[in-house]
């Protein structure tokens, strides 16, 4: 393929190369991108894309910066045009003038950006534009704009229709098993031979989304354990010396770990659609899964508390009444859940189903959590409902058990 | 991939399918596309996309035209909208007021489209709806307007960036082979064994775009011959007869037929990019290819002929000059060539390198050219600068021997 | 591959090609044959193996006879080599002793054989060799020490272990298709719709066994048909008609027609194994599939009753009466069933039953079997003892129904 | 695919579970081995292999040892039946003769090996046999017969022609990578961050042969480094901070490891058909490269100093000149040459091109060669010429500069 785009790129750079013709190693990035836009890019377009991106690929935070600024500033949209070619749309709304509008209304550096997606491997470059603009954009708050297009443009290019859900397993290439490595969020994977626990044994499963123009990049993905009842601490799932059971033989499917991988998609919301998936996969494989679950980590729980000026009791009945209040009552100003993997597994359409402390020693899991974990449970039957009524009217599904315990933290608090 | 499709829309749909709640199939189709928009299209999405593409399916032309009536008078965007968040940028340009204008100038029928697009097999249903789009709106002008979006929203989806060229040959799967016999659209394919002499003979190739959501649907394909030397006639190309050569002998890759299959992609350009990949594939593959030239039909020229009242000449050397003018001096009103095919090859950057008459004797190349065929030259030296001078200038690019004919020609017509 | 191939041949070749050496092209295949045995065979193996299957590709049938003839008398076993092998091997039996024995009984045309297999594509060439060998030893009966050792060689290359069952479907290569079309040996398949009619249907289904040496070559293939029900007629089953079902509907598969693909494999069984891994595939995949039963032709029906000087009846229960008592006791000289295709699936464990007049219209139907045709069931809980059964004692398992009919017209002839 | 093996084991294997039936249970293996071949081998084949197989698999060595005298003793040939087969077919040499005789020569234990051979998986297993066979041959020379025809149906299984060349780099499987860790037999590869640094960059290859039944098992695979010139040190290959070259710029590519992975296909030679065909994809792929070569080990050459009484001199140019002399003179009972490495590439028609002092600085390297390694070159118009003289007269190639060298040691040691 590289050997192949190579060859193309020289073919046709020609306009870049010839010794009469503008020497292109003089011309600034920035006159590089208007000429893309510009009548050269129909014909000269791959070389001038891989120009662009090449000479981005080699520039310090200070040039990528000055880089941003230009697409904010002088890529952006016109509000005077906009506001023209709105008129003319208005006062004779046809081809023409909704055309007219349309272009005043979209910054040209969405162009650009679909104009250098033409070279192999511009995709992923285009993200990791985007993971560096995010952190610039920090201390850069005028960058957001260029943000937003971007972003807009990727949930188009990463729109569902076009990802793949691939089983992630011990015959999966090792680059792609590398950044399984690199990406775990969760519980961190801390050699090829614990990556090897995760992946090979009969009763253990791991999926990922994946864009066709990023092979060997997963977007997301989740890992899965199969079980006989529902696991109430890391340790079970990750132990060395646990049983593996038959495939068949396991009533429950644990997801137990969620990372996504490419903060140049950030924003961009995968989650709901994998765990759906690989829900109908799994039940459609092994017809014995019966329940599926998560074991998750709560990772606003200690800071929660701390704002809260409380602590989280030593006795564990205690400390799981309080952290079942706290998913069931914390909240952000905005009325949602204040526990970010609660806000996530809720507006899925799961409900809280039970909260166990000592179910992760790590020093992470014990300094976000005291230790403690909960069971989000994905019952098909629920789900539709569930969502409805949180995206509506903030209700939180929540199992007998869960709801009673937080009842007795509310009467102690009371 | 559709059981477990099935399976998922099952699983997740219950919202519309459930005693208690409201019954989907008494809903309207524009109802359910605002369900699709609201909260119920997060988790309840794939579902209802579905049903919304299953409904569409099912509706005769009618019901159709209404349908995009309502996605051009109810999905489109709202001008005083556009015209406060415009405003409101103007005046604090930062990340809220610019995404307040982006959700307002962007129409509610883009996003739409994108959600139906997350079932598996939409995108080939949202390609084949915007065919019946631009059929209907011969007729209805207003839905002009829709049409432009979906057109947008392609143009982004079907980045060169996403497309995969895959050659086409004798062991391709049948299901993708009879649509290149059905979509050939130069030189018909009458039965398979035809099909079987295009692709199957070592000196024969084919090369189509494919896009990864539609993998059993070509984009656009290109036949190609690999000759010793440039064929002046399509009868030398694809007699039964011939003598076939291996494909190291040859020195000479003839393009003579190039079809678009996807009339819901009209006006997406693939053939420039297609050209040049195939040139670089080519040239990988086989060192000993030194020329790359189309063998082209000439659609206008009868056409232009009546319109200017005159007729094309009997003897073949003054045909071929009558040609040669009309290739080199026929106008559109625009200024650009009157010719479509020469519109498109001039514009990649080819020269008008050969003319032939007496080249392609069938009844449709008697009737659009009196038999006339041209070659298209695609020099890798000169695509550039002849892309350059013609976009620019308007300046056409011919060998000596072309611009001679063309000279005899305009001495008589004096 | 071939290009490779040829530079393989090129690079390693120069044994057979420099000036000084000897000219390979005036040594005779039987030269070539043994240096390919000899020492040369070691690292000039590819370019000899290459050199004698193109030279025997280019042979008149006069030539082949005269090079079997050398394989024939040339490459066999020397019975005094073998029995002072044999004694050595008895008086002392060891490594060197059995080493000694299994060289001098084994003949070395089955190593010239594993030699010529060197070459990518040798395998279906020499498969292709045993054809003309089985065909040019009709009027040869000494050739056919050749042809048990060729038959010996491949029942071990074309294991069940190392055979590969692939669905052919619609999506399948048309390389393999056409091939389809060619080895159809029981209802013939006249054209690539008639093709697509029986393969790309929701309830149709189509398995072949490929070596992996011979990728799109099928081996032995078989056509499916999904219904509810048994059906008692082809044209039910072929019908243009007929109203096509989903595959989860069905309760019963029908094995409709069976056609093995490479004479050069005569004598090589793979029918059986391939009922069974297709019965296999299609429960785990359409758990409410109940029944697996064949609908078959009887070929030897009509000449059984003319070599017994009896008609076939007119009126349908006496002819299927008649059919009936045929199958089940019609034997050949050596106490087998005379009927070919009951032979083989009763010695696959199935049973008689049900038989059908007026089945199979066409002039062949008609002819071997006055249009009769036979459902034979594979049972899954009686396979086993089927089997034992009738390879035992010969017993012909069979339905009540089968067995009331033969017994009226067993009544009858009495 | 072992879901489906699982069901048709249990779907046929009735006969060895049914009530009223001998249960298997108490059948011994040998039983069943003679059930399998025997008629009920027809139709409950694959389950009895299955079965057969997996009683192997949980034997312990006494058990192993046990089986494999019954294969010797009770599945051998018997030399009357063989003497009288003998016979009969010189009296009258016919197709039943021949037959006969063939039967007799061959003993029953191949056929069952073919019989085993059913099942998914089982050639993996039959040849982890044999690597059993091997080891308690040791100490039990008379199962000695028993491996030569395992090894004689594996080398008509493993025949060159079904064997398949397959990159192996970082995008590879990563079950088969770990075998990679595993078997590289010359320079160990510590972890996979080591082996990384062979697969991953540019300027490397490794390839290995692969049979379909086996898809994740290496049967061979040589590591290949891209060079500018040939190196003279195993450190400027494999230290993590020479500098990577492009794979166009080399000129050179060095074989520096080579293994065999399956100890149950000794004696079955692959290395000189995959040094071929490596040398053929590469030239094809890098033009560029115009010395093969090889960096290796001699493994004989401290165990033959000793054994004739002498040291491997300190200085470097004298070690080189003693090491030239016993790559070249030293010689094996048989007159080969005494060196295994040298043995493999000399009998492959490469010559002994340089020797280099202080080249493999290992613990391994230092006690088996003093550090010191040699070239082998694989010159593509030689290696025909140095073959046959190799074989014939025992000819050793060399380049000047190397047989310079084992003058000075020769005349040192006059």
């Amino acid at each position: 393929m590289s050997v192949l785009a190579d060859l193309l790129a020289t073919v046709f750079e020609r306009r870049y190369r010839g010794a009469s013709e503008p020497d292109h190693k003089n011309r600034s990035i920035e006159d590089l991108c208007r000429d893309l836009l510009g009548s050269s890019g129909e014909v000269s377009g791959m070389a001038l894309a891989r120009l662009i991106l090449d000479r981005y690929a080699g520039m310090a935070d200070a040039e990528k910066l000055e880089f941003f600024r230009f697409l904010t500033e002088g890529m952006g949209v016109d509000p005077e045009s906009v506001r023209n070619a709105l008129d003319a749309f208005e006062a004779g709304p046809d081809r023409d003038s909704y055309r007219g509008f349309m272009d005043a209304a979209e910054p040209p550096r969405q162009e650009l950006a679909r104009r250098l997606n033409q070279v192999p491997g511009a995709t992923a470059q285009l993200v990791a534009m985007r993971a560096d603009l995010l952190r610039l954009a920090r201390d850069n708050p005028a960058l957001a704009v260029v943000d937003l297009d971007l972003k807009h443009l990727f949930s188009s290019w990463f729109n569902r229709g076009f990802l793949v859900l691939r089983p992630i397993n011990w015959s999966s290439p090792a680059d792609v098993l590398e950044k399984i490595i690199a990406y775990e969020a969760v519980h961190a994977i801390d050699s090829w031979d614990d990556l090897r626990r995760r992946l090979a044994p009969k009763d253990r499963r791991c999926f990922g989304f994946f864009h066709p123009a990023m092979p060997d990049e997963p977007l997301i993905f989740v890992e899965v354990a199969l079980s006989r009842g529902i696991p109430g601490a890391i340790h079970d799932v990750l132990s060395e010396e646990r049983a593996v059971i038959g495939a068949h033989e396991a009533d429950t499917a644990v997801f137990y770990s969620i990372s996504n991988c490419q903060s140049g998609l950030a924003g961009i919301s995968f989650g709901n659609s994998l765990i759906k998936q690989v829900v109908a996969d799994l039940s459609q494989e092994l017809p014995g899964l019966k329940t599926f679950v998560t074991l998750s980590p709560i990772p606003g729980l200690t800071r929660w508390l701390s704002e809260t000026r409380a602590m989280l009791p030593e006795e564990a009945e205690t400390r799981r009444a309080v952290t079942a209040h706290y998913l069931l009552k914390a909240k952000r100003p905005d009325g949602g859940p204040y526990d970010p993997v609660a806000r996530f597994h809720l507006g899925n359409g799961a409900s809280v189903h039970a909260v166990h402390a000592g179910a992760d020693l790590s020093p992470n899991g014990q300094k976000q959590s005291g230790g403690v974990m909960v069971n989000y449970l994905y019952d098909r039957a629920q789900i539709s409902q569930n969502h409805e009524r949180f995206a509506g009217a903030g209700v939180i599904a929540a199992s007998a058990e869960v709801t009673a315990l937080a009842a007795i933290a509310a009467k102690k608090t009371e």
